[in-house]
C-alpha cells in the first residue's frame, strides 16, 4: 500500500508564490472521478485555455436525464480570460458538452479536422454553429495562446484524428495524452508516435504526464486493429447469407474495414442509421474514407441484391430501441429485414448499462435465424484505450516528474498513480486528484490549491441543471411505486362535500382490478374527514395521507405517493 | 448452420397416441428462455410432478417489482392431479417462488437437507410453513412417485447439497441435471461423480438429457474451486491489515474456505449481514460447516481485536445499499468500518444490472483507502456452472438420444443444442424449446404438443400480478418525465372558477425555480377554459392536457404526465 497517493498533502512553499512567472495550474472539472466529461481548465500566468469539454450519458439513477455535464460556474466567472477551447478528439465524452459551454464564450475551438466537422455538425443541428469560430489545427503547426505552446501529437484511438497533447508551459513541458491506445501496425497512418513524444519530452523527460487511465486494470496489450480485420475478413470469407455489422458510428477505421472486406467479397454496403450516415459522409468530404464500389446510404433505394452480396451496416450496437439494428431484429424497419441464414456482426464494445438490452437483442437475432459473433467469443472489436504495458510505454518515453492519472472512476485513478511509481515516477509526484481539486506544477513540483465546487449538472430537454436531487428522488418514487390522487371538493363553510371523493391510480395499481380496494379506501377519506372539524386544510389533508399509506401498506405491502388534493370553496 | 433445432415441426405421428403407455410430457414454465425462474411440470400417464419452482429479480424494466414468478394457471388446473414438488437446489431461481405456489398444493416437497433448510427458513418467514410437507430425500434412497422414479445424484455447484435427477420414466430414462459444474478435484464431497451419471445413463444411454446451458459461451472448463483457494490463502498470507470478504450468502463451501484461511492466519471471523448469519447458522446445524476457531456473529459484541488479527465476513457482493458492506464503506454501520491498509475480498460474480452499483462501492472502498480484491484482475471467485468441455463431457457421459438444453436464455439453449449435435446427438433430437411449449418423450423421439400460456408474473408486495404492462408504462412515463396536476374547481351551471387554477408538479421541474413557468401555465389553463362552452368536462380536460403539453414541449422539451383535475360543483 502507498500512502502517498491517497491524500497529497498541500505544500504551499513550492507552489505559485515561489515561483511567479514559472507555474501552470490545471482545473479537472471532469474526467477525473468517472469516464465521460472530460473537461480540464490551463491557467498560466498569461494564458487560460479549456482542454475538452466532454459530457457523460446518464446512468440508470437519472431518471428522465438526456446527458449530463460538467458544471461551468469556474469557467463562467472569468470568461473573458479565455483564449480558446483545445479538443482532443471527436468523441462525445470529449466534445459533447460543447453546446452547453461554447455559445456563452467568444473563443476559437481548436481541434483536427474531423473533431471540428462533428463539432461543427453537432453546433448546426442546434442552431448554435454562428457564435462560435473553428480552427483547425495539426502535428506540423503548433497553437500559440498567450505564454503555452501547444504541440498536436496524434495517437491512436477508435476514432480517426486524435491528437495527444505536448504543451511548453511557463513550468516546463506537459503531456496530456488525451485517450490512445499503442498500435505498433496501425492500418492506416503513423499510430501513436512513442518517438515524437520522446522529441517533445526531451532529455530531462516533461514536467508533467496526464494520461488515459481507462484500461488500467487490464493486463498486457490492447487486441490491433489489424488483427479485427483478420477476423473480420475471416467471416466475411465464411459467410453465406447476408452480413450485419453493427459499430460506433464515429469509428471510421472500422467502418473502413467494413468496405474493404464487402469489396474483397464482391459485396455492396447498404447503411442503415442516421449517425452512420451522416459520419460517413463527413469522412467521405474529408477524403478519410475510401468508399467501397457500391455503396447505398439510403436504404429505400437498394437494388435487388441476393443475400450473399450484401453488407448491412447499421447502427445500434447497444441495442438501443429506435436503432436500425433494433427496428430490423423486431421487424419495425421498412427496408431491412433479417432472415435464416444471416450473420450479425456486432464489433463494438458492450457498455455495461446496456447488458440487458443488448441481451434481448441478441436472443431476437437468434430467434430470427440469424448467427450472431459478437465481442464475448470473437474479437470482432478492439478497446481504443492503452492496457498496462502500453501505460508503462507512454511513461517511459515521456518520463514525467509528475504524473496525474486522468479518464478513470476513483480505483482507476489509483491503479494508475501506483503503476507510474512503478514505472520510475517518484511516490509524491504521481497524485490522484478528482474533479474540482486544482493542482499546480512548478519546478519544484506539484502542489494543491483551493477546491473550487465541481459536480454533474443534469440535462433533461432545455432545462439545464433544474432536476436536481428533490426532482430525480420524486421521479424514483413515482416510477417505483406510482401514486394515488384523491380529488374532493367541500363547502368552505360547513365542509360537507360537494364533490368526491374520486380516487385517481397512476402507476400503482390496475384500477379495473382493484376497484374494491379503491372503494374502501374512499371509505377511509370519509372517516378521515367525519372526524375532523372544519378550518384546517392541511391537517385534514395529511390525516387522508397517512391513513391512506397505512391502508394500502397493510392490504397490498406498497407504499405509493398519495397526493389529496381536497379545495374549498 | 443447422435448421433442424429452429424450429422442429409436430410429428404427431410418433407421439403419445403412437406409445400410449410409454411417454412423458415436460412442460418448462420458466427458464427455457431466460437465466432464473426455473420451473418444469414432469407428466405421464400416472404422474405430474413439478421440478424446481425458482423466482427470477426483476431488471430495470420491471420498476417497483420486487421478484418475478413462473405463471402457475397450468399447475393450478390440474393441481389434483400433482403429486410433489421435487427440488434440485436450494438457490432462489430454483426454490424462490415456492411461497406462491406451494400454499395451493397440498403435496410434499421433495429436496436435499440443505435446500429444505432454506425452503423452511423461507416459508416461516411468511407463515407459510404449516402448509407445506417438507421431505428429505438423497442418494441412497430413490424416490418413486406413481410410475417415475427420481434417483437424486449429487452435482458440484456454488452451494452444497445439489442433485441432478436420474428419472425412470415410462419413456425410458430422463436425466435432468440441475445447476453444476464438473470440478475433478473437488475440495468437499464427491462432487460430480460422472461414473454416476455413466451408471444411470446405462449401456443404452438415457432417453433425453435437459441440461444447464448457463456458461455454454464460455469455452473450456470452469475454474476449480481448490484454486480460488489458494488464491484466498495466497491473499491472506499477504493482508497486514483487516481482511473483509463478500460472498454469496448460501455459497457454504466458500465460507468453509474463508473459515479455514482465517484459522490458518490466527484470525477471528466476525459475519456481518442477516442472511449471512441465518445461512451459517443452519450449515452449522446441520454438520455442513466446521466454524474457525473464533467466530463472531454478533458484530456488537467483537471484543477489541488488532487489525492483524481479524476477517470481517459480510453481505453486499452486489453492491446492494442496505448490505452490510456497502454500509461499512459509507460509514453507516455502526460496529464494523474500513480504514487504510484494509483488504476487500469480493469473491463473488458480478451481476450485469448491478454493475453501477459495485463500481461505486468499489471505488468508494480505495476512497478509503482500502485494496480491493475482484473477480476482473484476480481469480477469487468460481462459477459455479459448467463451460463447454465439462457440457460436453455430460453429454457423453449420459449419451442421451434426444437432448433438450435448460436454464438460459434463448442464445445459450441455441448454442447448447449445436454442441449436442457436435457431441453425438442426431440433429433431429436436439431441440430448442421455449417455456409454455410441452414436449413429449417415447421411445421414438421427441415430438412437440400443443403451447400453453407461459409468462413473467410480476410480484410487487403483496400483490401478484396486477402490475402488468399498463401499470408498468405508466410507472416509466411518471419515472422518467414526471408528472403536472392542473387543480381547478368550477361552478356547475355558470362554469365561472370556484378555485384554482392551481399547478403541482411531482417530479417535473423544481417549482421554485419555474414558479414564473407555471404561472404561464395557469394563462393557458384560463385560455382554455375561457373558450369553452360549459358542459363537456371530458373535452375541457382534454383541451388543457394538450395546451399544457405542447406548452412544455416547447418551453422545456419535455413531456410530463398532465393530469387536469377539475371539477364543477
Amino acid at each position: 500500500m502507498d500512502d502517498s497517493i491517497f491524500g497529497l498533502s498541500p505544500r504551499r512553499l513550492t507552489g505559485k508564490a515561489a515561483h511567479p512567472g514559472a507555474w501552470v495550474t490545471l482545473t479537472p472539472l471532469g474526467g477525473l472521478g468517472q469516464i465521460g466529461m472530460n473537461c480540464m481548465v490551463w491557467s498560466t500566468p498569461q494564458a487560460k485555455v479549456i482542454v475538452d469539454c466532454g459530457l457523460m450519458f446518464p446512468t440508470d439513477y437519472h431518471l428522465g436525464v438526456d446527458v449530463v455535464i460538467p458544471r461551468f460556474d469556474y469557467i463562467l466567472e472569468s470568461k473573458e480570460d479565455i483564449l480558446g477551447i483545445v479538443l482532443t478528439h471527436g468523441h462525445e465524452d470529449h466534445i459533447g458538452a460543447l453546446p452547453w459551454l461554447a455559445p456563452h464564450l467568444s473563443v476559437p475551438i481548436y481541434g483536427s479536422p474531423f473533431t471540428l466537422t462533428l463539432v461543427e455538425h453537432k453546433l448546426r443541428e442546434r442552431g448554435l454553429l454562428n457564435r462560435v469560430k473553428l480552427v483547425t489545427v495539426g502535428p506540423s503547426a503548433p497553437l500559440t495562446l498567450g505564454d503555452m505552446t501547444f504541440h498536436f501529437i496524434p495517437v491512436c484511438h477508435s476514432i480517426i484524428d486524435g491528437y495527444a497533447l505536448g504543451v511548453e508551459t511557463p513550468a516546463g513541458k506537459v503531456v496530456h495524452t488525451g485517450d490512445f491506445k499503442i498500435d505498433p501496425k496501425p492500418l492506416d497512418g503513423p499510430g501513436t508516435d512513442l518517438g515524437a513524444f520522446r522529441a517533445f519530452a526531451g532529455k530531462e523527460g516533461a514536467a508533467l504526464l496526464l494520461s488515459d487511465s481507462t484500461n488500467v486494470e487490464r493486463e498486457g496489450r490492447s487486441l490491433s486493429e489489424r488483427e479485427v480485420l483478420v477476423n473480420l475478413r475471416h467471416l466475411f470469407k465464411e459467410a453465406r447469407g447476408r452480413i450485419i455489422v453493427t459499430l460506433f458510428s464515429s469509428h471510421i477505421q472500422r467502418i473502413q474495414e467494413v468496405f474493404d472486406c464487402a469489396d474483397e467479397t464482391g459485396r455492396s454496403v447498404v447503411v442503415g442509421g442516421r449517425s452512420l450516415v451522416n459520419n460517413i459522409g463527413m469522412a467521405q468530404e474529408l477524403g478519410r474514407l475510401r468508399p467501397p464500389e457500391h455503396l447505398y446510404v439510403d436504404a429505400s433505394a437498394i437494388p435487388p441484391l441476393s443475400d450473399d452480396k450484401v453488407v448491412l451496416l447499421v447502427t445500434g450496437s447497444q441495442g438501443e430501441p429506435l436503432s436500425a439494428l433494433s427496428r430490423i431484429a423486431t421487424g419495425g424497419h421498412r427496408n431491412l429485414s433479417i432472415h435464416e441464414g444471416d450473420m450479425v456482426i456486432m464489433s463494438s464494445r458492450l457498455i455495461p448499462g446496456n447488458t440487458m438490452a443488448v441481451n434481448t437483442l441478441v436472443n431476437n437475432l437468434y430467434r430470427l435465424g440469424a448467427e450472431v459473433y459478437y465481442d464475448k467469443e470473437h474479437p470482432v472489436h478492439a478497446s481504443g484505450h492503452a492496457q498496462r504495458k502500453e501505460l508503462v510505454e507512454m511513461i517511459k518515453a515521456v518520463r514525467p516528474r509528475c504524473f496525474v492519472p486522468v479518464h478513470g472512476e476513483y480505483r482507476h485513478l489509483v491503479k494508475h498513480a501506483r503503476l507510474a511509481v512503478g514505472s520510475g515516477v517518484s511516490e509524491a509526484k504521481a497524485v490522484v486528484i478528482e474533479n474540482g481539486q486544482p493542482f499546480t506544477i512548478t519546478p519544484a513540483g506539484i502542489t494543491l490549491e483551493e477546491p473550487i465546487q465541481a459536480e454533474f449538472i443534469l440535462v433533461d430537454g432545455k432545462g439545464v441543471g433544474d432536476v436536481g436531487q428533490a426532482v430525480l428522488k420524486e421521479r424514483h418514487v413515482l416510477g417505483g411505486e406510482g401514486m394515488v390522487l384523491v380529488v374532493m371538493v367541500l363547502d368552505e363553510d360547513t365542509w360537507s362535500i360537494l364533490y368526491g371523493p374520486e380516487m385517481l391510480s397512476k402507476g400503482f395499481v390496475f384500477e379495473q382490478r382493484y376497484d374494491y380496494l379503491l372503494e374502501d379506501a374512499k371509505c377511509l377519506v370519509l372517516d378521515a374527514i367525519e372526524g375532523h372539524a372544519p378550518g384546517d386544510m392541511g391537517k385534514l389533508q395529511e390525516r387522508i395521507r397517512t391513513s391512506l399509506r397505512r391502508f394500502f401498506r397493510n392490504i397490498l405491502d406498497r407504499d405509493p405517493v398519495v397526493v389529496p388534493i381536497v379545495t374549498a370553496v
